[in-house]
């Protein structure tokens, strides 16, 4: 594995990490299609725990097996493939090495009635990782609800540990709950504030939802337009999220949300490539489509973020 | 101990465990008249500390003591004899080696109020599991319940306890509490979400009730039908249990319920059978019956799995 | 020490145990005056915690002292001595090794108003009985009540952290609070109930209440109803809760009680060797009583355990 | 250091704490003044965390330096100097050696807005004692409060960790809270409950408040009366206080309370003396004086136990 | 490094410190232009974590990147620059030694809603002030608050852990919360008092924020007004604080507040240096102007703690 100049500009970033975290990063950054360009695009499936699997997999059956998602990752010449546990367990014994995994630690499902507003049960240890071959490790916070603080502590316990065994931390941070409006989710305001709080918690890569115009602080907002920020467009909504990401000194990726048409699909990615950030997330737009059209969307998205379409 | 094609089958699933606990998975597929088939008949016996000893044993009163059920899992040809601490602790220091067990960690009680929906105490340990000899560990858990999301966490834990020291896991996943009706509990979509977690949380054994053809929640409501997933036969039903246990790659065996006729229990073990399951775990309906009764039924059970009935 | 026949047949059913807790077990079995009978009689003293000092002592002001207590155990040849952690500190640097001694971990007390319906505090540990060189530790829990199943945990922990060292555990078990009513407390169901449960969690030597007649579940009811278990005399129903202790494989002794009449104390005293309980523990009705006559009391116990009276 | 006659029959009722405990005893036991009469002076100085800066020292502000204390302490002859962590931070790197100390672990402070009844934080660790030499640890329960038994639990492993590293323990027994009357936190019956309770968790040092002649609780009247326990007099109460730590085997030594007029004090102190009480902990009448007052003052106690006047 | 007579003289202080923790003391107090003078200023940027990024940055966009507030530090010649771990993370690879740096452990943020009155979540651990090459670790309590009490605990821990190692603590006290009213936060009273509770907590370094003339509680005013505490002026009211600080024996800095002019910031600073103040610790007020601007202002400030303006 050779680094390219794009690679190690952003692990210049990344110079207080020790060199086996930076060589994890590293493997992530050159791996697949889009090796090399600094850009990524993983494939997360763990929608059978948070749905449950009937309304994640009847659509597409080949996807109760695990094996599936994994090889559809490697087919597609993806980044990295992020799954819980169970699944790891499974394909890692017969495909580890073959594309980056990323061992997503915590889980919330549908089953469960929360007796907060948010929560999540950790299913998986860093140790977990170390010995299924994982090249980092996934975690989702909720900023903003009832348990935001104490996940917060969570994860940060959780990166200090993956740190010191060289396992960098991919930080999926979904704001919601507490006094968090449902547009507020999304808000331009409250995205770039969750992106701030995983970096400032020391994640190496930052996953958040694409931001809408919508303020959500009346505090920002006040901000926002007193200093001009500029949210009009995807891209520009983008650009402030990266720039809340220590000025673009992090990467940060986005998520594709609910399953939704193939050109909204796209449209999405070429705001994310456009706004400077590093890639997507795209999970339950690519594995509940057919296999080769999964195959085919996932190829133009590489195309996007190569600047080839 | 030499593995069947048939075990070496269901252990591939298995590549990513230590060799340790795929010979004590091996141990178990491969005892008792079963041995070698893939198939699995366990006698549990936990019902003194769930429902008080008068009532589980007076019927029957050779069953209050341990001795009675660890022999009667040896006579029968069982694949595996499941039990509480105390219980273990009588009849291992002579009986052990001749039946693989499995030590069951946590227990429900109904001298218990409880302050919320559902709850388990944790009456042992992997180490217990260890000095007794025990060839796997037990576990409930209760998705959808007040405490779900902690007793998940609880199992993570004592998952990877176990996996280091050799010892695979039976998890038991009772749908239970929280939003989910009365009804909902043996839902079809219910139960096999209810395995699909068991799954990801790294169980070797899953241990679920024989679901009904309710649907609970009506998104998964919708998906079934949308899909035509085949759910009006226990088979059928099954079957889609199997499924959620990542297409049949993890080891499910179902449970009798409460006692009731032999016809009952026969037509539910054929249908475990004929939808692909492992097999039954079968408590009540076993120990409460005469010990002659109870060995006949049991020999039924066998020849079933076998197709010989 | 030579063990007896009756000794090694109790230890029989403790075969699991390493030898050194069987060897403690032994040495409170072969003490005292019914040394090597399988009887025992015990004095528990930690009333200066539960009901205070003066409440405790000033009718028979020199059970001020903890040498009274300890020399009173020693004189009336007992099998053991219960005591809190501060009782023994002073005392054991004297008395060491004249009679088994058994420090009580944990203990209520009368002017803690409870924030839930019952709970006791943990003074002592595992290592403070090995520096004093106690035989076993005591534990009480109160199951039913809304700290019932983290007190089963917390004595499960404590029951593993003891046997590891080579100590046994009594274990005080007290239905209480929850949904059990007063009468519910002794009543016969409640009472094996809860002698069941303590036999589970792996203790060695049980303690209840004496039961009535009373019986407080009525799934209970209608099996002691069904199956015709006699419950109409005081034998009747310690032998019903020696079959709930794993059918006598376990040793159980039982409580005296208030203070009361000398009469009804040799009568209970009758019952539980009639009913084929182990003995009883007898403390108020021991320390209440002036020096002389206490010792003419537990003389006359210890004469009815031998057969004698 | 030779031990007086008086202080080796003190210390005979300590004889199954290992010598370092005894050691640092004798230390307490052997210095100033009163060294080697079995009777104590101690002065504490916490009020600036119970009170705060102003309050406590603003009187008399040489007060606000920690020297002053410690050097009041030393120049007056006392038995030991109790202080909080940071107090003694800033003298001990100077006076180490001077006076034995006692290192306060928990405080209360009346800025906080409590959430139960009362409650303390701990500053300090049995490891901050080691480090900074001090002689004996100090700690605070509340019996009777809605966190007593948590306390009781924490004082409990504290008292095992510091003597395990040779360093006794003095323990403020002060009933508060749940359903203690505020004339009950006083009563007789109540003080000499806490004070056997401090006995029993193990502590070496017991300090209560000097009782008044009310009686709290009924059950505990009931016996006052029917053994006629007398309680007229302050020596009187001292003496039943003295009884309740197991019969005067254990130092017991009371608090002056809030500051008032010298007569008072000197009164206290000889009622102290006369009921076989070990002696006082006068703070506020002491610090909040000028200084010769307080020396002068501090003198007149040391003569008052020394019976000289 | 040579320490000069000043810093000598405050280190004397902290004689019951290990040595390692006095260097570190000493190099903070020697770095900078205020190097030697026994004065600090401080530049602490957290502000992206306790508002967001746009609410911080927005005004002053070079401020979105960590190097610019950790090079403005560098080229003030501040005596400090406090940070959260991300933000050190980033800089720290590359400007290691140029200026001492306290990496702040704990942050609140306003995107989450508190369950209580006041919170703050653990980011960084004392391994990670190591691993970074920080110099001191920041931590910040609010008295007062219904979580005042736990956190003064986990501040007791984290003092201890970083002693150990070498690290001092610098502790923001901010009363909040409980009864304390909105003016009480700045109360001369609270505010005294918050500075004691701190100092006994061990820190190093205590940082308040300026007190107004207001004095909460009542039996504080009496106090104050008894002993005639002076406290009409700015420098009377530091004067105070020094006082509760253990009679100036620990460092105490005071917080510049909300952004404000320039001129009410240096008045600021004249009343805490002619108070006897150790000096300031001064954020939005820095970073939050253009470049040059605040490189004036700190530079003024500077110069007024020389004495020299």
């Amino acid at each position: 594995m050779q680094t390219t100049e794009q690679v190690r500009g952003i692990l210049a970033n990344y110079a207080s990490e020790p060199p086996g975290v930076k060589a994890r990063l590293a493997e992530i950054l050159s791996h697949g299609k889009l090796g090399g360009t600094g850009k990524l695009v993983i494939l997360p499936v763990d929608q059978g725990i948070e749905h449950g699997p009937a309304r994640s997999f009847a659509i597409n059956p080949d996807g109760y097996d695990p094996f599936y998602h994994h090889r559809l990752a490697i087919e597609a010449g993806l980044s990295a493939y992020a799954a819980p546990l169970g699944q790891l367990s499974v394909t890692m014994g017969e495909l580890y090495g073959q594309v980056p995994t990323i061992l997503k630690l915590n889980h919330s499902n549908s089953l469960s009635r929360l007796k907060e507003d948010a929560d999540q049960a950790i299913f998986a240890s860093v140790d977990d990782a170390l010995r299924l071959g994982a090249t980092a490790i996934g975690f989702t916070i909720y900023p903003g609800s009832d348990r935001g603080l104490e996940q917060m502590e969570e994860i940060g316990e959780l990166i200090r540990e993956a740190r010191a065994v060289g396992l960098p931390t991919v930080l999926w941070s979904y704001p919601r709950g507490g006094n968090i409006s449902k547009d507020g989710e999304t808000a331009i305001d409250v995205v770039a504030y969750a992106a701030h709080l995983a970096c400032q918690l020391g994640a190496h890569i930052i996953k958040v939802k694409l931001p809408t115009e919508f303020i959500e602080q009346k505090e920002a907002k006040a901000e926002f337009e007193a200093n001009r920020i500029p949210i009009a467009t995807q891209p520009e909504r983008v650009a402030e999220v990266v720039r809340s990401c220590f000025n673009g000194r992090r990467i940060v990726v986005f998520s594709g949300g609910a399953a939704k048409g193939t050109d909204a699909v796209l449209a999405d990615a070429r705001a994310v490539r456009d706004g400077g950030g590093n890639g997507c997330i795209i999970g339950r737009n690519s594995f509940r489509r057919p296999h080769d059209e999964a195959l085919k969307l996932l190829d133009t998205l590489i195309r996007i973020f190569k600047g080839q379409e």
